[in-house]
C-alpha cells in the first residue's frame, strides 16, 4: 500500500515549527549520510525503528505502486543481517560513496510520524579514477521523533535508472 | 537593467528574521524543483507573478549584461504557453531529470520582494543509461510574499557551459 | 594533531540554538562558495583568521592522519600569496567551477571555535564542453565567531580520488 501523499501541499511556510522541524531533520539527515560515508555500516541499522521497512527500488515500479526492489529489509533485524552480510562477505573493490541530499520538503506531520521527501545524489570514486554520478532519485521517507532525535519507520529510495547498479554495495 | 546586486554582503548573520525567512524560501524553492522533477509542468507556471520574467541564459551573456537567451518570458500567460508546448508539442525520449540546488543566498530583503541566488545542479538520466550532469549554474531570482507562500517575479537562470543544451525540455 | 572529534555525536537536535548556528553557519558557507564560484580570489583570504590552517590533502592521508597535502597553508598571509598567485601567475584555460556542498553537521560548540564538517562536490565546465564531476570530498572546519559572521580557524578539505586534480586552480 502506497502510504506517500503525492499532490499534497506542505504544512504552511508560515509556521514556524516546521521549520525547526525541517532544520532537525536535515541536520538528522546529515548524520545518516555520514554514517553511510564513512563506512560505519554498523551503526546503519540503529537509524530505524525496530519494526520498519526499507526498499531501494526502480523508478517504473515506484510511478506503478509496485514494492519490488532491489533491496527489501521488513525489519532492523533485516538491516543488521544486511549489514553484516556488507562488512563481512561482500566482495567489492576499495571505492569512496559520498552521498548528497537535497530538496527537502516536509509532506506531512502526524503525531508519531513525519513523512518527508528528498532529493538523493550518490557519487562514487574508484581508486585511480575521476569521481562519476553513480545515482540519482528520491527519497520517501516515514520518521519518528525518538528521544532527542529520529528514527526511520519508513525510508524508500527510488532510483532514476534503468539500469541496476550492480556496485551498490552501500546502502541509500 | 541588471538588478541583480553582485558585490553586496547578505544581510546581517545575526538577524534571527533573515535566518527564518532563508529557510522559508529553502523550503518553497525544494517545492519547486519537486514540480519540475515531477513533471507536473502545468503548475509550473503557478509559481510565478502573473507580471513576471523568466529567463534561461548562457554565462557569457549574463557576465556581459545581455538578457538574450535560450528560453525568455515575460509574462506568466508566456510560462502557461510553454508549459503547454512542453507537455503536448514537444518531442523528447523519456528521461528523469533530477534538480539540485545549494548555497542559497539571501542578497537583499525589501518589503515587496526579496533578491536571492543559488547554485544549481541538473542531472538527467535516459533510459538504460547511467545518469550525467546535464547543466549547472546559478540563478538570480526575485521573490514575493504570496499568502503563506512565494512567487518569482523574476528568475534568471544562467548556465556555465557555451555548449546549448538542446534536450532543455524541462524548465530550470 | 588531529583536532577532528570523529565518532562524537552532533549537539542534541532539541536544541534551538544549535540550529540558529547551523543555520548561520550553512549561510556563511554559501558566502565562501559564492566567492570562490564568482572568482574573486582575493576576498578568499578574508574568511579565514589571520592564523590558520588551511588544507586540501588526499582521503588516504587524512585516514591515516597525515596533513602531507596538495596545498597547505599556516597563515592568512599565505593564503593571500596564495591568491595572488592564481590571480596573476597561473596558467590555466577558461572554466567555471561551481562548489555544492551538503551534510553539515556541528560536530562540537566550545566558547571560541566551532567543529563542523560538510561534503562537497565541485563540478567543472570547460568552454565547450559538458559539465562534469571534478571532485568530492568532505571538509573539517574550525570556525570562529567574527563580528556578526564568522572565519575560518582550520579548513581541511579532503578529496576522495587518488588522482591528483592537476587543474585544481580554485580553491575549495
Amino acid at each position: 500500500m502506497r502510504t506517500v501523499v503525492k499532490k499534497a501541499r506542505s504544512p504552511s511556510l508560515q509556521d514556524e515549527a516546521i521549520f525547526l522541524l525541517r532544520a532537525r531533520i536535515d541536520a538528522w539527515l546529515a548524520e545518516y549520510v555520514d554514517c553511510l560515508d564513512s563506512k560505519r555500516i554498523e551503526a546503519w541499522p540503529d537509524f530505524f525503528e525496530e519494526q520498519c521497512f526499507y526498499t531501494i527500488l526502480p523508478g517504473e515500479n515506484h510511478a506503478l505502486g509496485l514494492e519490488l526492489g532491489l533491496i527489501r529489509c521488513e525489519s532492523r533485524a533485516m538491516l543488521k543481517d544486511r549489514a553484516y552480510a556488507i562488512q563481512k562477505t561482500a566482495m567489492f573493490g576499495p571505492r569512496d560513496i559520498r552521498h548528497f541530499f537535497g530538496g527537502l520538503i516536509i509532506r506531512d506531520v502526524r503525531p508519531d510520524v513525519v513523512h518527508a521527501e528528498s532529493n538523493f545524489l550518490i557519487v562514487e570514486t574508484l581508486n585511480d579514477e575521476m569521481p562519476r554520478v553513480f545515482a540519482v532519485g528520491r527519497t520517501y521517507d516515514e520518521i519518528k521523533p525518538a528521544g532527542d532525535s529520529f528514527r526511520f519507520k519508513a525510508r524508500r529510495c527510488v532510483y532514476t535508472s534503468n539500469l541496476i547498479p550492480n556496485t551498490l554495495v552501500i546502502p541509500i
